[in-house]
């Protein structure tokens, strides 16, 4: 497939959704600047959505993608989420704070959701892609009719393979690298994390799906390098992070612009599942030998969310999900539409 | 620093060095192939060590690299290595063998062996590569006055620094995905995990020192990849594996062969360091919770050593130190020269 073509792109390139970082006018900018612009749908509900999706819709007439997160339904295991709270107790108690008194299920997966299926399908997007798995075969059917390119994130070759056999247009190999929510179908499977290089060269071979590699790249010479395993195009997140269109806050920007930057962990401790974020103080408390389970995602987010905002509140930046991949020393603070002009100029000068 | 250039490749490839596995016939294959062969002296004595080499150099002109670990002494915690023991027992048992009674350090680190220098400055090899960390001023003062380039290996920036300060000619980024034991300086230090991709782009960015890409590299797609980095070679092992010239056992083959190359981990269970292997029974065992804490390198090894061997005799062959990059399903058995010309093929078509 050509994805770029068929897009009418200018350059091999997706702005990563960034749940919670990306917003309209990034989007925006993104598709106005030649490149596909993402609005990240898997953490707000269906009228905000539509809100952000006509606030898009009112700044660029191109193509763009909406973001959807797959995940299963949380469990909820109250013994075990009470356990977590009194584990972060003392931690919201040196802001002088306390943890929610239970945890709440603070989104809804697209798994099933009527609602947000009759959103996308009303906003007929270029792209539809999804996170964490994979929607039922009648919510694909609808989206496909809708004409919609349909982009599945994977980690591995097994989850490529269910993407192929429920009816994914293109693969997003999201490497070990990659910031944010790593993409696992099961977070509690097995996780082989497979670096950007050997899984999009791994998936290019398998050859049953075009490629989209996501993961550690943040300059035309990544895209090319990308391109040149096989990929028909990338996925970059971490280097929109610093655009002034995003809705990164102070202390994530500085973090990001600081030799902090050097040190991305994943950890579960602050949504429930894996995500790639600068080490902080609250990765370093996910690291810490005597805590008890993690609940489910979103779930834990309930908490991990409430704990940044007591930190915040008494000028504490480092408890944020502030997410980034391994590529974050390279980040380029500027406006969107300079920096895709940059990586297509990068990119074009790799080819003399 | 044109590395090809002053070495006199015919392409950017160095056959990575892997202590066990590669062999002088290996090596002299992939040198007289235009590719850069690579004999491991990290985990054999100096006499071996001539031996080697000369038997290299009596199968090739041209030149190549001897490879040295270049570790701290391992502390001898006997308490530590006899509950390590214990708990191998029951593993030992199932071949009907016992552990060794006491755990040795089976070879000695390059740093501060003389009689190892004396071996590599008699040899005056074109290329000295340096794994675990650094020698001392003295000895590389000599490598370089006997007119060796000298490369380190590097899993981070903080190690490229050290290098460069050293007097390093050359960093390999060894990524994640890498096979084999990963070269960090510090074992217990924390580890950033920085897949290929981003560690050698990041350090093309630094720009301080000329960065040769290694991890997950499986053909000319890969090469291409890393040179588009701003690497000025690639160093592949796992590639190497299979070809008839290494050392690796039919049970190994036979592993890298099937689907099971899917899957690689890193343990410590099986030397004492972190390596990347395929996953096996070892890899399993290494990774039960009740686990006591595990003794240091090269004397974990002994007893890592000793399962295989009493496995092995049993018929059992998943106890291996069978090392495997991410890369591992792309593997072609082949003869070596055949490999480097099929590379070198794959890697002129990337640029038409």
């Amino acid at each position: 497939m050509d994805f770029v073509a068929r897009l009418g792109l200018s350059i091999p390139l997706i702005q990563a959704p960034m749940a919670g970082t990306s917003t309209p006018a990034l989007a925006a900018e993104v598709c106005n600047a030649g490149a596909l612009g993402s609005l990240a749908l898997g953490a707000i509900g269906p009228e905000e959505a539509r809100r952000q999706i006509a606030d898009l819709r009112g700044q660029t007439d191109r193509p763009f993608n909406l973001n959807l997160f797959v995940h299963e339904a949380p469990r909820t295991d109250l013994a075990r989420e009470q356990a977590w709270l009194d584990a972060l107790a003392p931690a919201f108690a040196a802001f002088g704070a306390s943890p929610p008194p239970a945890l709440e299920t603070i989104y809804q997966s697209f798994a099933g959701s009527a609602e947000m299926l009759d959103v996308v399908l009303e906003a007929r997007p270029a792209v539809v892609s999804f996170h964490f798995g994979l929607p039922d075969s009648r919510a694909i059917a609808a989206l496909k009719a809708a004409g919609c390119l349909l982009l599945g994130s994977v980690t591995s070759l097994a989850e490529a393979e269910l993407s192929l056999a429920a009816g994914i247009d293109v693969v997003v190999a999201q490497g070990w690298e990659a910031g944010g929510h790593r993409g696992l179908f099961d977070p509690d499977a097995a996780d082989d994390r497979l670096g950007t290089l050997a899984l999009t060269r791994l998936l290019a071979r398998w050859g049953k799906l075009p490629v989209i590699a996501a993961g550690g790249i943040m300059d035309g010479a990544g895209i090319r390098a990308a391109l040149d395993l096989g990929a028909v195009a990338t996925q970059l997140g971490t280097a929109f992070v610093a655009c002034p269109e995003s809705s990164a806050d102070a202390g994530y920007r500085a973090l990001l612009a600081s030799d902090a930057a050097l040190h991305t962990t994943m950890t579960r401790a602050i949504s429930g599942r894996p995500a790639r974020c600068l080490a902080n103080r609250f990765t370093q408390l996910g690291e810490r030998a005597d805590l008890p389970p993690v609940p489910d995602y979103p779930r834990t987010y309930h908490a991990g969310k409430a704990l940044n905002a007591a930190a915040k509140a008494q000028g504490e930046p480092l408890y944020g999900a502030q997410w980034a991949g391994q590529g974050a020393p390279l980040s380029r603070p500027m406006a969107a539409a300079e920096l895709v002009a940059l990586l297509a100029a990068e990119l074009a000068l790799t080819r003399p």
